[in-house]
């Protein structure tokens, strides 16, 4: 391979010749050899591109960076959003816990391509920017990190994470509607209850996503606070007056989301509590989606000696052993991504809670977990929807043959004979193998025609009201 | 002991003769021998006494209930809430997952007890409640121990968490502006970084501690919907028409909390996701705890080898072998209450997802956990502040010798020289041994005059602007 | 209350007249009201107990104490592990985090018990014990604590917890036997699937239970290191040459257990790995015992509507509402505590993970965490031994009747068609809901004598071999 | 992109015209667009070549696979293991949970690559293999998937996690050996505590990793046991006599690890414990290593306005604001992966613990967790060992300056005047700000000479005994 030198305030470093980054992402690739390669998320790289973007254009107008400056970084910028230059960002996310380095890595990326741009050859002649002085005005990897993370964090959730919920919860609200008169055996305890319909069983799960959903959009306006004009440790040391508040400003204008500069420039540095809130909120979704892509699961299980209320699409062959086999394959996808984002909660938590005095120094790994479990949710819901969901029929058949059998619809003779009796009732037919009626006729408790007026299971389920 | 017989439909039972609960409280403290006797958090019995006495109200209200049947539950509900049958609930968390015997338990000692209250002997004679048709009237166990849930949970956290919060959230505000001019040398990466001031420090504390409170109140109105109304599996089977919102309505009045129903209460019986909402927030505020704690425990540490930038006030001898030790025992006290919160919203989380259909039976454990954890919190957050964050002083000779040393004043002649030159003078101060001054002068890059104007460490902190 | 002034090295303190503790104790009671009083563990005031008999033993035997006082201490000592003294210890476990006021209770106890047993009046006279100088002779808060929290931890583990889930693997695999002829269809994915015996089933819980009996015990011979002789920073500051290791001897003679002195007592302070260790593998009993539990929650699921392959002993109506129901209610307790253990892991983690430098001041946490995952899984698991899965019984028609319906018997004839063939078959049978025979006659692959000698349910499962 | 037709039982496929995958991964490719592409961790498609040579190998032993079958899928494994087909396995981690289609592309690859090696072009003409019926002779996914996933976790294990620890471990004792003689101060609750020497410090993070390791080792026996021969439920169905075992030996023999066949199959299905219990002994490590890197970055701490007593080698310039900043950034890296492993914990665990029935369907989450883990734990104690902990060196002057000062220096006077006096001499040193000697003599309990003989820091660490 081909190398050129490239100097920082530690000395020369060698980089390879047909790579934009400069001695201090050389430095990062060769002292942190943990993990697979370039593991930091692209998603913090386009955000950074946002924040060069508008930090430039700020200094600019607030009169400390030329407007050729400018162009030159927004420019650069630019490209980066275009996703031209998705090779020149090879750090991973086990390196210096406040992302020093990947700033860096942009700021040398931004330096050297605007270098480049302006019709010069990489490593030749004085440079228009200087990737600290220059792309990093007004900045410290300790307010432009954070910065990255909520802009990366925010993203994915508004353009991923709660589409792909409301995808989801949008298909089990259409189950639920179409549903809605198919009266079915209601389980407690995994044992025989009263009566319900599918299509109300479907509308609790409507209802946890719809909380869900609530609770985590509670969270974005932490997340839209942003760090910059921090810098080092939070007093805004060396910017110009008014940055903080416009840096954010423009930032939200660049993305059209809602950010605003960080209320208190101390905690953004020093804590990401934003980011532990919005994860806990997908870890509340993740409790919920395994909750209803377990039922999911065990309503369609058999086809013969299982649940068997509900059938899913077949989607696949489900066994390389046993022919003709089909299995809830989605449902299991997502249950893994549920068990994912269980853990990473920890991992931010853990993250979160170590910050010492001026920074918290856990910030990759925070952000890391943050946007994986934010892009499996969103991803899983759609493909849950998508290849699942949307084909779920309700099994007509065995779910009448369960209703018919049940002995809990002795329960609608309560406000009639009392608990008691109707106790009595349901177990002398569970232990003779009878029928409810059956039962209560030759107790004497009631006449057959009391018992179909009284016993009527569409009503217990109050459809018929 | 004296016994007398109670009855179930399961048959008979024989109950310690002078407490007032039946056959099936009984039944369950002899097969659940789990744990300590009693551990049913007495918050869910107090909650139990205020549905129990709603619920006949709303069933008198509304015609299905005696006015002398009202009366004597109200009567014993009020009884509980007085604190006058404490040792009448023995079950344990670890019992059904529904709660059931939990809501028995209720219903027995009110029955038996009104019982004793109109004069009778208890086992004696005609009792004129009967527990499951008329304290649980218009009631499941499926629904009454959720409802309990909230009612307790949602006590705990107003009366008890976010006023400990808040007491500890005002005496950071009150440290931050008394030190407000203090000016430290700031750390990141636990390196001396720019200056900024103990007031400024704070102040982030103080802004964790706002979004965390804000993060909690966020999650009330969740736990505001009561499940009360669902019955057995969510239809409502065997309740009066209006009864779920007039039921909620009442809860409402008698606590002086906006509780409503449920929006939906299939959700509100299958899974719980209010608890872990709620209890999500407070493992956000745990985490925030405990970098709170962490760094008031390391700014106090010394007294001499120390950084030794505050003091803590001294309230116990430290060390049972060395003389004369003092130790930061509610930092420790409080980042303890942390960890468990930490690890209780784990068991919250796997009680949430591991719901079947139409009932969620990880009741108990995710209700002992949401009120330990809330419980906790509050405690914790008293004592730190009384005990500890009210007496935090300066350490004003410690705090000067620490920003007089500090190399990172360098930072604010990036505006003047670049930071590459800056970075040789740190480096050559650190390397020799000398002042920033010296090291400046000497490499000729500014006057002594220019170092003085340039470099003022409170101006570096922005609070002189 | 009536009081008596004691004095500590801060001063004089209030004390209950009738009490035998001292001025650091009370000085904990008042400076640590978080949660309920008196939350130390009993089982680290009975490990304290044979820690302070063992320390005077082995002091005096080194010349270091007088008989007198070693006799006097020990009378003490035997009294707290008759259990005479319980109300003597108020402490929470919210206290320092080194435990120092509960290792100074004990000092205080002794020392004012014995001045009592000798003959004098609490608060009068000269004490023939000094707290620090004679009962914590040669010791350390730093040193006992841990000790004591690894006393307490292994007898807790040996004593409760592995015969408790030696009971219970005892009972399955009873059942395992029993069952072993029971051929049933197995499930995959929650879908029908090739058969096993209910025998074979079970027998996989057996093996889980061994295995994590195995890893249980693995984690013993580090909680044997007791830290004892460590005192203040782990380098035996004021303990007699050789104590270390005899004091270890005494406290295994004086317990029975295996205990022996820390390989390295700077880690015995400094960290509580093997607190992690041992809970580790207790968390790995919880999801064993998750699975066995749910499937036994599962299988036994109906009465008529659910999989109800085996039934389990009814032990209590299941339902305020609903008559005549029975639920798996030992499962639920189970399976709660399960969880209660899952999250009791990462307490203790988070408690493991922040020791600094000579000292881990999560110390009581995680003890707390440690006793009480073990006693509730040692409880719990003989609870549903002896209250579920002694009953649990098959349900030899649904068995039957599953087995004869199932699909994937198809999986047998494999060898003799080719998996394509064989998948023909079972989605032919399955479209048209005819039985496999059937299909295959139809389909021209087989004769039905053919069907009958390759497709025999028994000899699929290996049991007829 | 060109395409070919491949066919499953479920119909006709578009396959990209250049890989040798086919019908069955196709479809998962198309159903399972969950995360980035292509997550299937490569060392499980490497454990599967094994076992899928290792069960050709057998089958021909035992008389049901041809010769020509069994080198013809042999020399594709063998093109596997070499590196050579790695765009050929597109699959993610989040598709079925028993991870059969991963099995299946693996059946397929093999098929199809091994046509082409025959002289044949893709997609023309009859395969010598079927992938069902030769490739997968004698398993199902559920017993190769779990095959797989012990032999890639034990591989990564032995390979890289252990060796790392041991790399970092060795470099401790390395440590400790070197700074054996230097004395320090001592800190319990971050409070200065009594002297011991840096190489005492330092032993006790040995101490820590080897236990780890130890706790490590013992779960290795779990994980070397193999499922393969359980085919679908662990009956071992369409599986020659003796196959189990044989095919267990030839993996052993194959990877020169100990592998043996499980000995209960059921369970090696049904639940994944040995991968709880060895990711359980990861996080044991995790939180060793979060204590150990956390201490030796507050001992780095600094340069000037920390704790500094020991140094840690430079490797990038630490700010891109403060000029001349060094930070413990590999401490950073590390504590970052202890953090994701601690949450990754709680993933497997959750996992673990939601298996059903004859299936756990968590297995792809859980292994690549594990993996995860394993990997990083093993790189970050490389990178941490030669990019930090092998430049470790006291810093004398800072140490010695802490020594001097240390008030709990008193601790020796105990023995000599008790621990009472001894704190009313660290008071009032304390108060006035003096020296221990100073506050002693004036205070008459000991002479100067008395002081120099008995208050001797090096003796206090008990290293010239």
């Amino acid at each position: 391979m081909d190398y050129r030198i490239e100097k920082d305030t530690m000395g020369e470093v060698r980089v390879p010749a047909d790579k934009y980054w400069g001695a201090q992402t050389q430095r990062s690739v060769e002292n942190f050899r943990i993990g697979p390669a370039g593991s930091m998320p692209n998603e913090i790289i386009e955000a950074f591109a946002y924040l060069k973007k508008a930090a430039a254009m700020t200094n600019c107008e607030l009169g400390v960076l030329a407007e050729e400056k400018r162009d030159a970084i927004a420019g650069v910028c630019d490209e980066i959003l275009e996703g031209k230059l998705t090779d020149q960002f090879p750090l991973v996310i086990w390196q210096t816990g406040s992302g020093t380095q990947s700033n860096m890595n942009v700021n040398e990326v931004v330096a050297n391509r605007a270098h480049v741009r302006l019709g010069n050859r990489l490593g030749e002649g004085e440079r228009l920017l200087n990737p600290n002085d220059d792309v990093n005005k007004s900045q410290s990897s300790n307010d432009t990190f954070p910065t990255a993370m909520h802009i990366a964090g925010y993203r994915m959730l508004v353009e991923k994470t709660i589409p792909g919920i409301r995808t989801l919860r949008d298909a089990l609200q259409q189950k639920s509607e179409e549903m809605k008169e198919v009266v079915k055996i209601g389980r407690t305890h995994w044992m025989d209850a009263t009566p319900l319909t599918l299509g109300q069983e479907f509308s609790g799960y409507v209802s946890q996503l719809d909380h869900g959903l609530r609770a985590l959009e509670n969270t974005l306006p932490h997340l839209a606070e942003l760090a910059l004009g921090g810098t080092a440790v939070g007093t805004g040391l060396n910017t110009p007056k008014g940055y903080a508040q416009k840096v954010a400003e423009t930032i939200a204008s660049l993305t059209g989301l809602p950010f605003v500069t960080a209320e208190n420039k101390f905690e953004a540095l020093a804590a990401h509590d934003a980011v532990v809130e919005s994860h806990g909120a997908l870890k509340q979704l993740a409790v919920s989606l395994m909750k209803i892509a377990n039922d999911i699961r065990m309503l369609a299980s058999g086809p013969r000696s299982g649940i068997g209320e509900i059938m899913l699409p077949p989607n696949e062959p489900g066994s390389s052993i046993m022919p003709g086999k089909v299995n809830p394959t989605q449902v299991e996808a997502i249950t893994m991504v549920c068990a994912q984002v269980m853990g990473n909660d920890v991992a931010v938590s853990v993250g979160g809670s170590n910050g010492h005095f001026e920074l918290n120094v856990f910030k990759p790994v925070m952000i890391a977990n943050l946007l994986q479990s934010a892009g499996l949710l969103g991803d899983a819901c759609v493909s849950f929807t998508t290849k699942c969901v949307n084909g779920i029929e309700p099994n007509h058949p065995r779910v009448q043959e369960h209703l018919e059998n049940s002995l809990m619809l002795v329960t609608a003779l309560n406000p009639h004979i009392g608990y008691y009796k109707a106790a009595e009732i349901a177990k002398k037919a569970h232990a003779e193998g009878t029928t409810l009626r059956e039962a209560a006729v030759e107790l004497g408790y009631l006449t057959s025609e009391q018992f179909d007026e009284w016993v009527v299971p569409a009503r217990m389920t109050g459809s018929l009201d």
